[in-house]
């Protein structure tokens, strides 16, 4: 048996219960394939600043940087919301992003057949979408210094970031998109505002060198407010976009909702060595946290991106998609993704029924 | 007789066909409201790139300054596009809009009950959206300093723009956004990144600062990720959104598509004192370029909003609105809002038709 050691972070809200629903399907989906999985929970977001009094403790990282591969669950609540910068849930999830150097965010939005209805869109509009969104994690205007606050000449608040990527940052997400396109549909859109923005300029004109390297993939270049339209207006048009930190955080939620399933959505964040970061896409809905309401399929589909992108271990994780398909065949929906006709089922059965499908 | 002097710059690709139509209107509004508009055609964006080497020349930069409204067809082609950043059509947008000081964007998103199938929403989402952005359009990243290209201490290049906005920027464009949320549903939806943004980080205090001067006003807060999903997830539940220069242009041209009529939307932007600036949201469309294809209900639509927000001339403004509504229900269509059991007509019939209606 191979052995991995997976590192959960529940954090806040539903975290705690997608994450124990997750970590089942891994383990069984794992134990077919003759994989052996120790797991070490450890606190993270609003659960450590309440323990220990930092969003993401000294343990917690180093855990984290020696495991194979870590699932996250959610962070973040009311409760925090009022807290200093440095003393948020959100500050613990950009600082492990960083501690772990996962520059590589993939993000897809696929619209389920079973799900077609969910959306908001016309059937005829949604139907068949499936994209990846790459987007750049650990740079652009989420850590670029000089930032702050500051007084000027005037004696007023000034607020500032710094928008800044080095040739090597963009060359190395660049990479990961192309590689990601030409295993999909081989169709690339670089989405940036290079008729405005500096940092987008060299952005375009390094993604547009490298594009020789990869003559199967088709490159395409797009202003990010017509993107935002596009979405909207044709998301079948996209197979692979990649961009930057801020522009990747807007789309890949954009696109999300377009889905209609939100809460059906992973996503892997991945370095060029080391473990990757997985997570589901939605938030940690303090709302409905403890209730079993939560829809735990996009922190299980997550755990198949662990497999698959994290440890190689693709015939696992085919399982445990199949298994998600099974359950949503068999009719079972959590109140999300429910339409009449089907079996409303809370947090804790759909786990249970995709692990009879596994 | 009241009378006005109107900048008219045509621009690029539609451009032209559109603000000749606009004008037409315009002046038949005017004249039955008692006004006399004298019009100034200038050369701006592509166009005066290709006479005179750049695309805002002095004199339609003072012209401009000199009239009391300008109203704007559209810029920019496929001609310029491989032009250095200082020589694009875009740059004279930029430029104008700093040069005459319009920091405030009014951007309406309106579903029509004639045009409700153009939308690629279901229809009971998209029906009865009737929201207004409010846009920081002089600040923020498209002009904070330093900004640029350079070579870091590794020998690789670096782009880099830099996020900034003092207190007195944010404190204007959001009394501008309350202001108009307050003469429509009372509700205003402020859009940031304060989760990770320093320069958000102020925004959000400042506007909250103001909210008590408002006390008619329901102030809100969201992230500008959250944003771009809500306007795909239930866009009526928005009244105005405030929100910075580079999220604004993303999610007024997300919001603009919801609607699905882009060639319908028009523009208001304003400054302290001085002439504003009215324009179609949508571009130049090089692709059907003096074909008689362009819708100009748009520009037409701006010319009300000039008429509205830059003059004062409600009345005339009204008329305008009402000849446009007139003309749709009639049945008349352009290519881009046509649907079957419509009359399909081009640009120049549609105009006429408008004016039929004035
Ligand atoms: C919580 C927040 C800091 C985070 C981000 O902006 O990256 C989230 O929106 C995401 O997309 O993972
Ligand atoms: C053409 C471009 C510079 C401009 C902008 O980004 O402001 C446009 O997209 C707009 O929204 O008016």
């Amino acid at each position: 048996r191979k052995r991995y050691n997976i590192t959960l972070l529940p954090g806040d809200g539903i975290g705690p219960e997608v994450i124990s629903v997750a970590k089942n399907v891994l383990q069984k989906a794992g134990f077919l394939q003759g994989l052996e999985f120790h797991f070490q929970e450890m606190p993270f977001g609003g659960a450590a600043l309440d323990l220990v009094g930092v969003p993401l403790p000294e343990e917690t990282s180093t855990a984290a940087k020696q495991s194979d591969a870590i699932l996250l669950g959610a962070i973040g609540g009311y409760k925090w919301d009022k807290n200093e910068k440095h003393l948020r849930p959100e500050m613990g999830l950009l600082n492990i992003r960083r501690d772990l150097n996962v520059f590589a965010n993939l993000r897809p939005a696929t619209v389920l057949p079973q799900l077609v209805d969910a959306s908001t869109l016309k059937k005829e509009v949604a139907q068949g979408v499936d994209m990846m969104i790459v987007r750049e994690l650990t740079g652009g205007i989420y850590f670029g210094e000089p930032r702050g606050i500051t007084i000027n000449e005037n004696g007023e608040e000034v607020g500032f970031n710094t928008e800044i990527y080095a040739a090597h940052e963009i060359d190395r997400i660049a990479r990961v998109a192309f590689e990601t396109a030409r295993k999909r549909r081989g169709k690339l859109c670089s989405v940036d505002k290079a008729n405005v923005l500096d940092a987008s300029i060299l952005w375009r004109k390094r993604v547009t060198a490298l594009a020789s390297e990869y003559p199967d993939v088709e490159l395409s270049h797009m202003y990010v407010d017509n993107a935002a339209m596009q979405l909207v207006r044709d998301p079948k048009q996209f197979d692979t976009i990649v961009t930057n930190n801020i522009f990747g955080d807007i789309l890949s939620d954009e696109a999300s909702m377009i889905t209609g399933s939100i809460g059906m959505l992973p996503s892997a964040s991945l370095g060029e060595s080391g473990p990757g970061l997985f997570e589901p896409i939605h938030g940690s809905a303090p709302d409905i946290a403890g209730q079993d309401k939560a829809n735990p399929l996009a922190t299980i589909l997550s755990a198949a991106m662990l497999l698959k992108y994290g440890l190689g271990e693709e015939k696992a994780a085919k399982m445990i998609e199949d298994a998600v398909v099974d359950a949503l065949n068999k009719g079972f929906r959590t109140g999300d993704i429910y339409s009449p006709g089907n079996k409303l089922v809370g947090c804790k059965e759909m786990g249970e029924e995709v692990l009879k499908s596994v």
